[in-house]
């Protein structure tokens, strides 16, 4: 018998304490981008979403992150963030700008929301004044931007990495 | 004027050498996944994508990428995965198996390539029975388990935070 079998659809594991990392989203024009980052979320044992935009999430894409994330629906982001920042969250924006920081060298505070840009726009001027952090990922090829989820998915790995028991 | 302003687009960054990551990708049901992955590969600087499957790339999703990665059709993924130990590659699977390593704990040769498995059955015995690791990405709400692009991204993303300049 080979040495490595399948043990697939393990149970998750245990986080210690429930994930102090939530996700605040600027409007996506995309759905299916939408249902990715709530599955994401509900993967990585985040909760809440904040979500200012339209659109609706995709069972068959999100599956049973639907009950598991909590997702609400906003109409603008900045004043989920004031909201977020009075209750101790760190605010950290994933984008391409001034004084951002490489995400290699980032440490994440427990209790952060990351703060999530448009598919082409990425965050507002409004948002980004918001902002404690902002980081960047390294992008080495072609195309020169990731896609939103891929970027997102990069960040909440680096977090659960550095938190890997919540 | 706020601390963070925009840079979008940049150029990419670049690499002190060409990156010896590839990918081996198992036929996946879904040509939405395979052209999220070779966008994927083309962000993250890798130019080598065997597919093992049919579907097509669709160039709206993979953007740039389709000319950047060289992605090669094949028809079995164990002739494959042969060729590439030939070649001096490190044949690491990302599978939930026996004996597999927590990605957090993994140290990735340079010279490797990142053997992915199917949506839904992952990867074949016979693939596995050729591997030389088996990573393994936590996972800690619902769904139990990420999408195969996420996960793959995960692991482009642990292995380019290992090799930041290539």
């Amino acid at each position: 018998m080979g040495r490595f079998q399948h043990l697939r659809h393990l149970p998750p594991s245990q986080l210690s304490q429930p994930r102090e990392l939530c996700m605040a989203v600027s409007p996506l024009r995309s759905s299916v981008n939408l249902s990715r980052m709530v599955r994401l979320a509900g993967c990585s044992g985040i909760r809440d979403v904040h979500y200012c935009g339209g659109g609706k999430v995709d069972p068959n894409i999100a599956r049973d992150a639907v009950d598991y994330v909590n997702v609400e629906f906003r109409r603008s982001l900045p004043p989920v963030l004031k909201k977020l920042k009075d209750a101790g969250f760190r605010l950290v924006g994933l984008e391409q700008t001034s004084n951002s920081c490489c995400i290699y060298d980032y440490r994440f505070q427990r209790r952060t929301a990351l703060v999530i840009g448009s598919e082409r726009e990425g965050l507002s001027q409004p948002a980004l004044d918001l902002l404690d952090d902002v980081i960047e990922i390294p992008v080495y090829g072609l195309p020169a931007s990731y896609n939103v989820v891929t970027a997102t998915t990069m960040a909440v790995y680096e977090y659960c990495r550095q938190f890997p028991q919540g």
